[in-house]
Order: C-alpha cells, then structure tokens, then sequence
C-alpha cells in the first residue's frame, strides 16, 4: 500500500493515528486511547504538528526519538503527566548542549505513535514521517537505528517523581539491560528520550513513511467501521496481511516480569476455524502463533495484530480478555528485519524459541 | 582518643591506613589488600598524597568522594582495575563542567579508604581529612552529608566495561535504590563518584579527621603486632572500646542479595566466654550482636567489629570462615548517629529490626 503523505497533524487526526498505531503495534506499544487524550491536549494547546520528511532536514540537524518505556500492563496504571517526556527531552538536549530540531517515534503504537506528537505539539517542533520499528518491539535495542550503527546513548530516563538518569553505555542491548532495571525501579514505566541522531544518520537508519502509514491504516479501519464492515478484508488487501484465524479467547496466562509483560493467550477457532485453537506468545507485544499441533502460522518480526472480531479495533495483550471474540491477523515485517543482523536483533532466537524464522507468506501460502 | 594529624600519605603509610579502614569497616568497605595494592602503585608512579582539614579549602571549592559499591562478596571477585574510579570521577567532572579541587573519602573501610587515595595521586588532588560515616555502612545514602542537606547527585557511576550513568533524584534514598539495581547490573559492584560538594557545604557536614584516625588505628594494631601483643587492650583503651566477646566461628550463613552480601555469623564462645554463644547479622556491615538468649550486645549504629584473636587483624563479612578464632570488639559510633535524624538514617528500625537502638555502653555497662 501506498499511504498518502500526511503534511500535518491536526486535532481531527489523532483518533486514526491513535488506532493505526495501536494496529502496527501488534498488541504493544500502549493503551491508544491515553495516548490520543495526550496529544489531544497538546495540539489543541499549541496547534498542528508539522510532518517532515528526512530529506528535508539538514545533515547536521538533531533528531531524538521520546517514548515511554515499561511493561503495557503497568503504562495503564501509571499514567505519563505529560511533562516526563518533556523532562526527558530536556534533560538530553542539556546534556547534549544542543536543541532537537525534529521529534520522531521509535516505535509504532498507541502510546509510543502519540507521546512523539504530544512532545512535538508541546516544544512547537516538526515530528519525522518515519519510525524505527515499522511496528512495535519490546525491547529498545530493537530499531533500524541499531542496525544503521546509531548509538542509543546519551539516553535519558524520567519518572513522575523527578527523577532523571544519563545512561552512557558501550553498546544498544547494554543500554536495555540498564535501563530495564531502572524502569522496574521507577515503578514499571519511564519516559524516556534516546538516539540522539543528526539528519545524516537519519537518512540511512530509520524506517520511512511511518505517520503517514499510521494515519492511512486508521483512516481505513474509521471508514470501514463507520460503513459497519470488518476492517479485515480491506486491511487485508491493502498491506498484503493475511487473516490468520478467527476465534474466542479460551485462556490468558499474563504476568509482569522483568519489566515486562509475559504470557501468552489461546484461542478458539470460530468460523472457518471451528475445531482447531491457536496460541499466541507475547512479551509485550505479539511473538509467535502456532497452532494446537506447535505448527507456527506467524513467527517474530512478522507482525501478529489481534482485531476485534465484530469491529476490527485493535487489542492490545494487557486489554485481552477471557470470551474476547477476535481475528488473529498477520502481516510481513519491513523487509529490513529479514536480513541476518535483523534477525539476530528480533528473530525468534534472541527470544529464546528454537523455532528457525520462516516468513508469515511462506507459512500461509493459501491464505495469501 | 585524639588521633595524630596526617599531613601527607607516603607509600610506607598505606599498610597502617589499609588496616585502620578495614577495623573501622566494621565488616565491610571491601577487602583492605586489594585496596592497599591499588593506592601503593599510584603513589610510587605519582608521589605522596597531601592530606588536608577541609577548614584549609575555600567555600567554593569543588570536593568529591569516589568509592567502590556492591556486594563486597562481588568486590573480591571482580577487581577494579583502577581505571573505573577515575572514569566516574571524569564523567561527573564533564557533567559538573568544573575540576575538583580535592577528593574526599565516603566511609572507613579496606578498600574505600584506599580507592579515593589512588585516585587522589593519580590525578594530584590532595584528599580531605574526613570521611561521611566514621565507619562503613551498606547504602549510600547512609552519610553524615545526608543530615547536612547535601545531595547525593548529580552521582556517576562506571564499571569495567566502560558503562557509564549519571543519575539525578528527588533524595538520597532514591539515588541508593537506583543506584543499587544498576550495580546488580555491572555484574555486583561498581565505581562511583557522588556528593559533589562545596567547601562550605563540607565544613558544615562531614565528619573530621578520618584519615587521620584510620592512619592512627592501623598504627597501633601494627605496632602491637610486632611487640607480639593483641592490640584488642590498647584499641579498648584509646577509642573507648569494648572487647564484647571471643570465641570460634561456629557456623556462616551468607548470601548475596539484592547487591548486598547478607547474613549472619555464629561465635561459640572460649576463655572468659566458654559456655555461651554470640551472634552476629551483617549487610556488607555488621548490625547487630546479640547472644544466643536474644540479649543485644551492640546495636547499629554503633561499630561491631571482628578482630583475629591472635594478631587482632580485622576479618571482613566476606573473609569470615568455619573456625576462625576471633574476637568481637564494639566501638561507640560518631555522636550525629545517635540523634533522630542519624537513627532514622542507620538505626535498627531502618534495617528491619523492632528493637530499640541501646548505646553499646549501656548495653555492656560491666565492660566499659
């Protein structure tokens, strides 16, 4: 799919960048309703967000991703104020002695798609059309940046309290082991602003195109509930993802743990799939669908999208419930995280399953 | 008893300070051979070190302590290479944008007695005559410049791999609860640098003549050690101390955790206390002493100390073994830890207990 550039960020986006988000996120990256109050409040404040491509940033210009970190089930319970992410911000450009010229979204969800444009709204700068995931991932190693050779240090981390931390680290994954403890010891959840990067490193790291993806995807999914069809089909079409299976949730085993939220959830086939049952593993997000037989049907970095089975809203893995009736949907990853160094950062491996990746096409070639 | 004062730390000076910083340790402060080893090969590179009453700096000097933090268990294991203290001295001199003008040592103790010395020749700082405990305690926010008012951040800290983080927070205590699961994450210790100070915020909080003191100590355990004499009696003497008991080493229960080295000892008593039994509870520092019928013999904040029964060298928490003949020496704390605010800070509550801090002279009045 193409997604039509978006130029700005007006007040009467938020609702489908709020649920694009949530969409790619595949069951991470924060409640989208918060998020969209967030931004809400901010642009109605400040006005529209400028959406800017990279090239049209200079070589030298300072570009820093904010986002909020910690395990989703915590996020709900511990809201941002709001000012945590600022402090973030500010905290790294002092340390850097230099101004961010642009804001931009390590990750897509609902939390981490909307913070960026509140942050951007709030300090009245341009946020980037790109991100570093092209979905969402657990853990904050996981970018395009790391593999374009982007430090994530200075990083700064800020609670709720006041408290704020410079981490300086030898490489990407430290820089996550440190900062996993420290959000466990902020109380689950951390504002936090990393990879600091000039437009020049920009331009040959990030995943580009993301807002206006995002926005595409939440307009199609708006439109087709308000003509009362399953967003499915057309999402289906339009990002070449397959409808993996359909069902009502049988079981949900979640617990917070290490910073993170674990567990996994089966389900029941409906429909189509009446008779067999499917199970989807998550750290924060979406990891694994196999089926009751151990036959994988989606495997990390492929994205793995739980819909609502009459609406197609999307869910995130601390909102599922027990009877929940759902579509499990999948789609192809950025092509990027196919190649070696990709895999090795989010395959199913660093996870710690023995499972070799095979892409969600391959193992779903009737439904493609 | 009023200690020479110290004016200059030669090479022929390190063995008394090592041993004076590992009796005042109370246990814990790391192991004072590895600490003595580190300070003699920069001073033989560097020259003496010039030891100074902070009444000789300006008000707007820049004093700062460094030290190691963990589990002194972890310490003996992983060895400083000397390198990290100066890192963290470094990163937080950058972070400050100023220089120190002198180097302060946090606590009595083997090894951070010694560390801010190597650290004071290496960069031809003087060191100040004084410490922020008077003895060593297990968590850094346990200083006599915490009932000053004076911050414990901006803090560095750095390990090995050249890991480096800069911590901001609301108080001291949330600097040591952060700081603690970041060290457990450098792998169990790491170097830090932390209460940067003015001259004037010094004069005001620290406690004085430390080094001094510690240099007077290691002088007379020495001393009575080559006249073939236990210096328990003359240490009884000079500091108002009290020999609580001796005895074999009976059984050691010890554990890392949670960056501490925790647990307990159990002294089977000889000579004059045959037929009774000891006990002992330490975190990195000894806390509590207590015979076998629930009777507190000496009560943190007051120093328990462990001497070998024949040469009187001190025996640190994680040297403690199955055996060793010992005698257990207590010691009255600094008069600031007996106030309201010191006892909140260190006394028996702070560590869990429900007992009632008791002066150790009152707990032992045949003794004094």
């Amino acid at each position: 799919m193409t997604a039509k550039q978006l130029k700005t960020i007006e007040l009467s986006d938020m609702k489908n960048i709020a649920l694009g988000g949530a969409f790619l996120g595949t069951g991470g990256g924060g409640d989208p309703y918060i998020g969209r109050l967030m931004a809400e409040e901010a642009i109605a404040k400040n006005g529209p967000v400028q959406v800017l491509d990279i090239e049209e940033f200079d070589d030298d210009a300072l570009i820093i991703p904010v986002c909020m970190m910690g395990a989703p089930t915590v996020m709900l319970e511990k809201l941002p104020r709001g000012n945590e992410a600022i402090a973030a911000l500010e905290s790294l450009q002092n340390y850097l002695g230099k101004r961010a010229d642009a804001i931009f979204c390590i990750e897509a969800g609902g939390l981490n798609s909307t913070i960026p444009i509140a942050v951007a709204a709030e300090m009245k700068l341009p946020i980037v059309d790109g991100d570093g995931m092209g979905r969402a991932f657990p853990e904050l190693q996981m970018v395009s940046m790391t593999m374009g050779g982007v430090s994530a240090c200075p990083m700064v981390m800020a609670d709720e309290k006041g408290n704020s931390i410079v981490l300086n680290t030898v490489d990407n994954l430290s820089t996550e082991k440190f900062a996993r403890v420290i959000t466990v010891e902020m109380g689950g959840a951390g504002l936090i602003a990393l990879y600091p990067m000039t437009g020049a490193e920009a331009k040959k790291s990030i995943l580009r195109g993301s807002m206006s993806l995002i926005n595409s995807i939440g307009r199609i999914i708006h439109s087709e509930q308000a003509a009362n069809r399953n967003p499915a089909e057309r999402l289906a079409r339009d990002l070449n993802g397959i409808r993996l299976f359909e069902g009502r949730v049988l079981d949900v085993d979640r617990r917070t743990e290490g910073g993170f939220a674990r567990g996994s959830c089966t389900i029941d086939g409906l429909g189509p799939d009446a008779g067999s049952q499917i199970k989807l593993d998550f750290q924060n997000e979406f990891l694994i669908a196999k089926t009751s037989d151990g036959t994988p049907r989606a495997i990390t970095p492929d994205l793995i999208c739980l819909l609502d089975l009459e609406t197609g809203q999307p869910i995130t893995t601390e909102q599922i419930r027990y009877g929940f009736r759902v579509i499990v949907f999948g789609l192809p990853c950025n092509p990027q995280w196919r190649s070696e160094h990709g895999l090795e950062l989010v395959g199913p491996g660093y996870f710690g399953y023995e499972l070799e990746y095979q892409p969600i096409e391959k193992l779903n070639p009737a439904k493609v």
